[in-house]
């Protein structure tokens, strides 16, 4: 049997290697919140905080006190770090900072609303952990602004300007996704779930059907093709929206779109993929003109964490041996490029050829986040799985 | 003799390899301005103008004009591409973008003075082809306009906030020192050699004697170190700085500062040299903790372009063997790893190992600039010094 040796493999560099790596080095006792940008043994090169790994880390650590055991370390971390976010993460008018001082003082306001996204995650995993229901409040409501950020970009500085190609981004649609999901159950608003069905619509509006895949722009027109945002596909991406789109689709009722995500899925492997050296690439360009992304062909370690949990989702849910093939294949190339189990944590960026470019395990993008979420989700996936499966014995 | 075979090496890929390309494929004459998103083969791939390069290529082409050949078609191509800047690069305010639609539409906004520098730099160049003295007036006034952007980001809408480090950027003494070396005939203002000195003194704080070369940023007091941006080197932009500086001390009379700078051009290059594979590094950290920028090992055409021509002027002011020695070097790597005899033009990114990574000849940062200029420069430099040889003899 081949599932249960993954889903041991996985619990194991969760809860052996990747959390103890948060827990050790990461958290700033003394000032509050969470260090990211941490060299392979953990010693801290930037003693900032970056606000979007704040949230991602607090969303992690409620989570794995909600999901997987009541350990009061794991809820003093998650404490840690929404002390921090709600003390020192916001300006004066409720917007999202992208960096602070070790001590908390802004640094860089970034005209975006991710930061904002990972804290409506870690508001509302963590007022599951007991912690009292105004974080739930607190996530509804920012849940609403950030909607409004995502359709009025020039409330957070960015203006719309007349000669921009008219693009929708997949990312918008993701990161609603993303959220919706997390906080469906205490919302209480009825609006929610319009909103849900429109968010699968329009993020299946970015499906290329000629390549089977998700491209980030969608809009623009004829001439969307003119230009590199118009012909950008972002594996990880693509297959990150196809496992959380499965996830909507299914929680909305929406079956009827699972055959299409799947294909997207297979798709967004098969071109993503790296046949030469493995590994799914950054970036790529859908008629393989030059890309503006110096780090296009770069192997990133969280496309290879987001295909892991993809694959595992679709195996569990088909059965189809089409995926536990790609699982196999992911799962060999990513633990041998990026796990590190002398230090714990995995490396993060390798080039085409899987030269490691860097040694370290966090920075201002990469946290506690993408690799325990996928070890995480497949793990308790393949379990449940294997649960079915001696029931239905 | 080997100095005049590189003068003519140079001549003959600034005039028969890479003028050409820029005259045959990023001329707009429909719409106006320049095309800079070109493969290879000069094949459009983005049709948007970017603004810090149409800047650059007007002053390339000016400056052709005023130095190699008074050329009719060279003058038109410059002249296209001002009426577009002057048309459209600029706001309300009088701020530049940084992106604009192929018709000249407005696309994106950057919040750095750069698009600025490089039409000062345009005005001043092109002024001198005889267009007449309104573009020489607008060339003083947009420079100090831009001290001013520079002395207060938050006029182009970066406010300072209260936990960044007060690092001071390398970028903005360089930029003063190149337009001020473009306008200083021109200016005819008292305060602006007070300033060309100011710059030089500003430029050599970034001197770190340790490593023998120019840091990015200074200031941050003693926890400088402690970030990134503190022990940041990037070794094309302290190679640029370095003859930049040179040509400076020499202009306002600081021929004392000229062993300080060699020995700076010196360190940059037997630092940021890759010994293993060739090459110029983008971006080291000095202390060799990890880089935020994933691109940081890769090695990029300019840095190799800007030591191409530093080594030049260091050998041809000292006749120093070690100068030849570099130049050789670097000679043979640039021209092995980034010239295009087939197409025209330099490729302009490979990984540090030296696999093309992106086959194009330009994009948002790389246009009609670095290459020729290195060229030209380095050129006229050799002519003279082999004239001068010729004089003596």
């Amino acid at each position: 049997m081949i599932l249960p040796h993954y889903a041991a493999k996985y619990q194991t560099n969760l809860l052996d290697s990747v959390i103890p790596f948060w827990v050790r080095h990461s958290v700033d006792w003394r000032e509050g919140g969470y260090f990211t940008c941490l060299d392979r043994d953990g010693a801290v090169y930037d003693p900032r905080k970056y606000v979007w790994l704040q949230g991602r880390q607090i969303w992690m650590f409620s989570r794995l006190y909600n999901q997987v055991e009541r350990r009061q370390d794991w809820l003093d971390i998650a404490t840690n770090g929404m002390n921090f976010l709600l003390g020192h993460a916001r300006d004066a008018e409720g917007r999202y900072y992208f960096r602070l001082a070790r001590d908390g003082r802004p640094s860089f306001f970034q005209r975006k609303p991710y930061a904002a996204v990972f804290a409506v995650m870690a508001l509302a995993e963590y007022a599951r952990t007991g912690a009292g229901e105004q974080y739930r409040d607190a996530a509804v409501s920012l849940f609403w602004q950030v909607i409004e950020w995502i359709r009025q970009p020039a409330l957070l500085g960015r203006d719309a300007l007349p000669g921009q190609p008219s693009f929708q981004s997949l990312a918008d649609s993701i990161v609603i996704a993303k959220m919706a999901l997390e906080i469906e159950d205490i919302a209480g608003d009825p609006r929610l779930g319009q909103l849900m069905h429109n968010c699968l619509d329009e993020a299946l509006l970015h499906h290329d059907p000629a390549n089977g895949i998700l491209l980030e722009s969608r809009g623009g027109g004829e001439e969307a093709r003119l230009y590199p945002e118009g012909r950008l596909f972002n594996p990880g991406h693509s297959v990150e929206a196809a496992w959380l789109l499965w996830l909507l689709a299914e929680r909305i009722g929406r079956s009827e779109q699972l055959p299409r995500i799947q294909s997207i899925l297979e798709g967004s492997l098969a071109m993503g993929w790296d046949e030469e050296f493995g590994g799914l690439y950054y970036f790529m360009d859908i008629e393989r003109r030059p890309l503006l992304q110096l780090e296009a062909s770069m192997k990133l370690w969280w496309p290879q964490a987001e295909a892991l949990f993809a694959t595992v989702l679709a195996h569990s849910r088909t059965a189809d041996a089409r995926w536990l093939t790609w699982l196999e294949r992911i799962d060999e190339y990513a633990f041998r490029c990026f796990d590190d189990p002398g230090h714990g944590e995995w490396f993060g960026y390798r080039d085409r050829q899987g030269n490691l470019t860097h040694t370290l395990k966090g920075n201002h993008y990469k946290g506690c986040f993408h690799v325990p979420r996928a070890l995480l989700f497949s793990w308790k996936t393949l379990s449940e799985a294997g649960e079915n499966v001696r029931r239905d014995a």
